[in-house]
C-alpha cells in the first residue's frame, strides 16, 4: 500500500470507531482510560526505550537542549501522564448533556443533546505527552483520535499508540478509537488535511507556521490554537503596585506559553509614574523591553521597537512597549496587532473597565488579573485540548464540551406539519 | 480600482463596521430594524423597478417559471419582508448573555459571553428575500452581513441593499454593516473566500455544488447548510397509519425544501402491512418510487433504484425506497448515503426509538413526526440563517445565538499565577 492508501485505511477504520465509541456510556470509557493509564505505568520500559530513539536522533540533528527536554520521556514523566489520563477518566461525561429542551406549542418535544464530534485530528510537536492528552480527551469525550505528532517524536509515539491500542482491547472500547496517521513525510499531514468526510475537525497544536498551513490547507474544518500575542494594558487610573505584580506574572512567570504576556501598553497619565519602576523591574527580571521613543525616554536599554515587534509572539523573556494616549489607542492597538487571545487591563476604573471589555475582542479579556489565567486548568475545566483563538465553534481553552458537538431530538405521537 | 481591489475595500469597512456595531445596545439595533423595515415598504416601487430589470433578464435566459418566481418581487412580497424584519426586531439579542459564569476557588470571577461573530459573509441564490433576511438576522446579532447573491438578483438586491444601507444612516448602526459584494463574476466569491482576516465566517446558502465549492475553496471558515437527503424509517412495531401519515406529510407537504423526505426504508416485517397502501398513496400523490427488489415486489410501478438514488436530494416528488433487514440495516444505510440533516423513525417500542437515536448521527434525529419540523420557525427559535449540517459551531437550524461567538471575561483584584 502506499501512504496515500495506507492513510484511507486509517481514516475509515477511524469513522466505522467513531460510530461504536460514541454510544458507549460513561462507565465503560472511564474503566478503560483506567486501564490505558495502568498499561502506561507498567510498560514504561518500553516506552522509556523508544523515546530514547527519538532523543538520541535528535541529539544527531543539533536539536537544541528545550527541545530535547520537551521530548524527553522517563518513568516519571510517565507516571505523570498516566496520573493525567486517571484524572480525565473522573471528569464528568460531556455526551449526552440536554443543552436546551422544550415543549413546543404543537406538543413535540424538542432536546438539544451533546454528542462527540466524530474524528478529532490533532496535529502537534515534538511532546510526546500530548499524544497521550489528547487520546484520554478525545475517548473520554467519545472521539477517535487521528493523531499525527512531529516526525522527531515517532518512536515514541509509535510506541504509546500501540501501548494503548493494546490497553483498549476487551475494554469495550474499541482499540480503533486511538491511530497513528501513518508515516512521517509531509504528505501524510497532506493526507489528513483531505479527508473531509472521514476527519469531522483538526486541531493544530504548535507555533505559528503549523497552524497557518493547516487553516490555509485543510478542507476539513479546522480549530485554530494558541498563538498568543497577549497585551498588558496600564490605564491612567490603574493601582501602579498591582499594575507591575501583574505585569511581572504575566510576563516572566513562564514566558514559553501562549498566555504569556508579549505587549505592554502603558497610558500617557500613568507612564511617569509606572515605567521607571516597571523597566527597571523587567531589567532585573532579565527581560529585554522592545519599546517605541516615549518608552525609550524612561531608560537607555530600550531596545527600539519595530512594526514587526508588535506583532511578535516572543514565547521569551522579551517584551515590546508603547505609550498611548488613551484606552480608545489601546484597544486600537490591541485590535491591529493582538491575535485574539487574552488582553488585560489594570485599572481601578470601572467606566474603564466595562469600556475595555466590551471593545476588545479576544478569546479572554482581563481585569486586574495576570493574562496566565487563560488555562483549562486555571478554568475550572479539568483539562485542555488547546486554547481557540478563532471565533467559530469554541473561542479560549477548550475544555470537554468543546469536543462535542449537539444533535436535536424530536419526539412526537404522530406530528404531521400543516 | 480593479474587482479585487474594490472587494478589499468593502471588506475593510466592513471589518471596521464590526468593531462599531458589537458594543450597540438592543435598543439601537432594534429601532433601526424598524427604520430599515419602513423604508423597504416606503421605497418598493424602486425595488419593484430594480427587480423587473432582473426578472426580464432571467426572461430573456430562458429561466424557468419556478426560478422566476423565486425570483419576482411585488409590493405583497415587498410589505411581508419588510414584516419579517420588524419580528426580528421583536426577538431576543443574544448579544452579551451570560452562558456561564462562576468564581474560581482563588477568587477571580468568570463570565463567558455571548459577542457578535464579526463580519459574516453571506454567498446565496436568486432569491432576493434572503438579502433582507441575512442582513436583518445579521444586524440584530451585532454582526456585518457581506452579501454575495446571485447575479441574476444583482438589480434587485443593489437596490434593496442600497435602501437599507440609506436608511441605517441616522440610526446609530453604521451603514456599513450591509454590504454587497462587488461585481457578479465568479472572482468575486473567490475574493470572499480568501478574505482570512477580514470575514470571520463563510455561510453558503443553496444547493450543493455552491456548498462544496465554498467548502473545499475557502480559507474562511464555513457554516455549511442545507442539503437534505433525509430518511423515514418505518421500524417493524410502527403504527402503521400513522407512518402512512407522516410519510405523506414529509415526502409530499412541501417537496422542494431540504427538510423533505427522499429516502423510505420499511423493516421487512413491517413491508406487507405497509408497503402496499404506501405505495397506492403515493402514487396517488403523484409521487414516483424508486424502489429496491423488495420494494418493487408490490407494485408494478416502481422504477428500479439505482445506487445514485440512494444519495440524491430530489427536492421533487420522487423517493428512494428499500425494504431494511432491521433497524442496524436502516441506521447503517442512513449513515452511508444521509446527509446528516434529518432521519426519522416510526415506532410503538421505546427501545426502538432510543437505540436510533443513540445511533443515527444526523443534526436532528426524529421520533414519531414528520422530518417537515427542522426549522428555526418549527424550532421556535423566531427566525432561521440556514441549516447547518456540519458538526462544527452549530449544528441543524441556526437562530440567531448560533449568529454568535463567545468570550471570556476574567476580573480580579490583582490575580497573579503561583
Amino acid at each position: 500500500m502506499t501512504e496515500a492508501e495506507q492513510f484511507l485505511d486509517v481514516a475509515r477504520r477511524a469513522k466505522d470507531a467513531a460510530a461504536e465509541l460514541a454510544p458507549l456510556p460513561r462507565s465503560v470509557k472511564d474503566a478503560a482510560l483506567r486501564v490505558l493509564a495502568d498499561a502506561l505505568v507498567e510498560r514504561s520500559a518500553e516506552i522509556v526505550a523508544a523515546n530514547a530513539e527519538d532523543v538520541a536522533r535528535a541529539r544527531e540533528n543539533g536539536t537544541s537542549a528545550a527541545m530535547i527536554d520537551r521530548l524527553r520521556l522517563d518513568e516519571d514523566r510517565i507516571a505523570a501522564i498516566a496520573d493525567a489520563v486517571r484524572h480525565v477518566a473522573g471528569l464528568p461525561d460531556p455526551v449526552g448533556e440536554v443543552v436546551r429542551g422544550s415543549v413546543l406549542p404543537n406538543g413535540l418535544e424538542l432536546r438539544q443533546i451533546r454528542v462527540p464530534l466524530g474524528v478529532v485530528g490533532i496535529i502537534y510537536e515534538g511532546r510526546p505527552n500530548v499524544t497521550v492528552d489528547a487520546a484520554a480527551l478525545c475517548l473520554k469525550s467519545g472521539n477517535v483520535a487521528l493523531l499525527r505528532g512531529s516526525s522527531s517524536a515517532y518512536s515514541s509515539n509509535t510506541a504509546l499508540v500501540e501501548i494503548m491500542r493494546d490497553a483498549l482491547r476487551g475494554t469495550g472500547v474499541p482499540a480503533e478509537a486511538v491511530q497513528l496517521v501513518p508515516g512521517t513525510s509531509r504528505e501524510s499531514v497532506q493526507h489528513l488535511m483531505k479527508a473531509r468526510g472521514l476527519v469531522d475537525v483538526l486541531i493544530p497544536r504548535g507555533g505559528a507556521s503549523l497552524i497557518n498551513s493547516v487553516v490555509e490547507n485543510s478542507v476539513v474544518p479546522v480549530i485554530e490554537t494558541g498563538v498568543g500575542v497577549c497585551h498588558v494594558y496600564v490605564d491612567a487610573e490603574a493601582d501602579l503596585d498591582m499594575a507591575l505584580s501583574i505585569l511581572l506574572n504575566s510576563k516572566t512567570q513562564r514566558c514559553s506559553v501562549c498566555n504569556a504576556a508579549e505587549t505592554l501598553l502603558v497610558h500617557r497619565d500613568a507612564a511617569p509614574g509606572f515605567l521607571p519602576r516597571a523597566l527597571a523591574a523587567l531589567a532585573e527580571a532579565g527581560v529585554t523591553v522592545h519599546g517605541d521613543k516615549r518608552v525609550a525616554e524612561y531608560s537607555a536599554d530600550v531596545v527600539p521597537a519595530t512594526e514587526e515587534d508588535w506583532a511578535t509572539e516572543y514565547l521569551s523573556l522579551d517584551i515590546a512597549a508603547a505609550v498611548v494616549d488613551g484606552l480608545e489607542d489601546a484597544v486600537a492597538h490591541i485590535r491591529r496587532y493582538g491575535s485574539g487571545h487574552t488582553d488585560a487591563i489594570i485599572t481601578r476604573s470601572q467606566p474603564a473597565a466595562r469600556r475595555f471589555v466590551s471593545l476588545v475582542d479576544s478569546a479572554a479579556v482581563v481585569v486586574n488579573a495576570s493574562t496566565r489565567f487563560t488555562d483549562g486548568g486555571e478554568f475550572g475545566f479539568g483539562a485542555e485540548i488547546g486554547i481557540s483563538t478563532q471565533k467559530l465553534h469554541a473561542r479560549g481553552p477548550m475544555g470537554l464540551p468543546e469536543l462535542t458537538s449537539t444533535k436535536y431530538v424530536v419526539t412526537g405521537d404522530g406530528h404531521i406539519r400543516a
